[in-house]
């Protein structure tokens, strides 16, 4: 069973658009944060160390379909699903909702690399990190 | 034959993030910039009129893979391509160069709609906007 | 005795930048979050009513002076006092700590506005809201 | 006689807020753009190299007073001057025009800094840089 992780985000007033709603790319970053959150919930972070190594999830691919429009002050609800763990990479899923009404559904696949002179180099999921993510 | 159009855009400082690169949530805000300097160079605007109808272009669906990253102060070129247009959406692809590296490849399907009390309402895409898009 | 308010607020990682530090331009985006979560707190909304009008408080100077920086997953304490209330602005100082230290010290003037036709009105402040500020 | 510069920039959608108007936070961003571009009109960067230094430059205050808000699409010229240069920190002012109006006025002060092991460290201007800024 994959792992999933809920936290709740309130919609700030910088992120809406003069359309009245929520900037589409503002998900993207609502992902990002979940994420993270889940990662600092099990105990680590999403810039974890391996020993020596510094290890980064750069994202390869992301994703959302919008179905309803959020707006300033809606608290949203923001559901994480490990949809996906294979050798080096993680593909999460997260469902936005507000009440009981889907907003959007994105999907992001990032890739555990070492950061090796400022560049990312794959590796295969360190096994502390990949039980979190199988857990 | 559907519509091209191609810009230019540097990375700024404030968009990229503490690994050094572009963050990926911008690669989305940048696909929409593109998007409306087509628009502006068809001589209209995403935010066009239909008559007495206001049009808006929500989005329902973005998606975009990541290949290389970006860094502060890169020039990339936006490469827009209209890919699908039906009865009431277009769905854009945006192709990320830097020189002749592709860092990343985005999709956007839009849906044309009225606003109608402050909320959208699908319509078919007007004949004029239409034709700039297939042209 | 003028109103005071504080939340906590987490860096999320878009919002720090290639120098591996929260970007300056965010600590604007907080002081308005503050602000707005405030408002909340006194039950109503920046975003308010005045019988028929619409009441809205755009910006018209806004300063922040920075003395350390803020990294990726601090946590802030978002300290907000109202410092000065006139017929139709008011002047919030927000003091970012984190545990004992000043990060940055911030001030916006907001000015109260009946929203008219789209465009922006100053009215003297409403009694009721005074009074949230006065308190 | 102290530098000038100017450049273009015309507001994005997603800059815009549910007020309609060019978001306040956007300003600050908008300063650093056109303080970097002025770096690459001398032919360095914000980033320069001073020998094996690496040199950055931390904000240490930053105000802007905002006059008429601008909105999507406009075409602003973004002016900066150079107000002060002292031994280790610079000036700038950045005036904000559509056509004749003045949208807002804004000052950045930010201090010369080594990067030492990821801290900054102010540093006296190096005097290749500091010819830039009092050209």
């Amino acid at each position: 069973m994959a792992a999933t992780f809920q936290t709740t985000r309130r919609v700030q007033f910088a992120e809406t658009d003069m359309a009245g709603i929520l900037h589409f790319a503002n998900y993207y970053r609502m992902m990002e944060e979940v994420e993270h959150a889940f990662w600092r919930s099990k105990g680590t972070s999403v810039l974890a160390r391996n020993g020596a190594q510094e290890i980064s999830w750069p994202r390869v691919a992301a994703s959302c379909e919008f179905s309803a429009p959020a707006r300033f002050e809606d608290e949203l609800a923001l559901m994480l699903s490990v949809v996906k763990v294979s050798n080096r990479s993680v593909t999460f899923e997260i469902d936005f909702r507000r009440d009981e009404t889907r907003l959007a559904l994105g999907r992001v696949t990032a890739v555990c690399c070492a950061i090796v002179e400022d560049r990312f180099q794959p590796i295969p999921i360190p096994g502390d990190l990949r039980g979190m993510l199988e857990a």
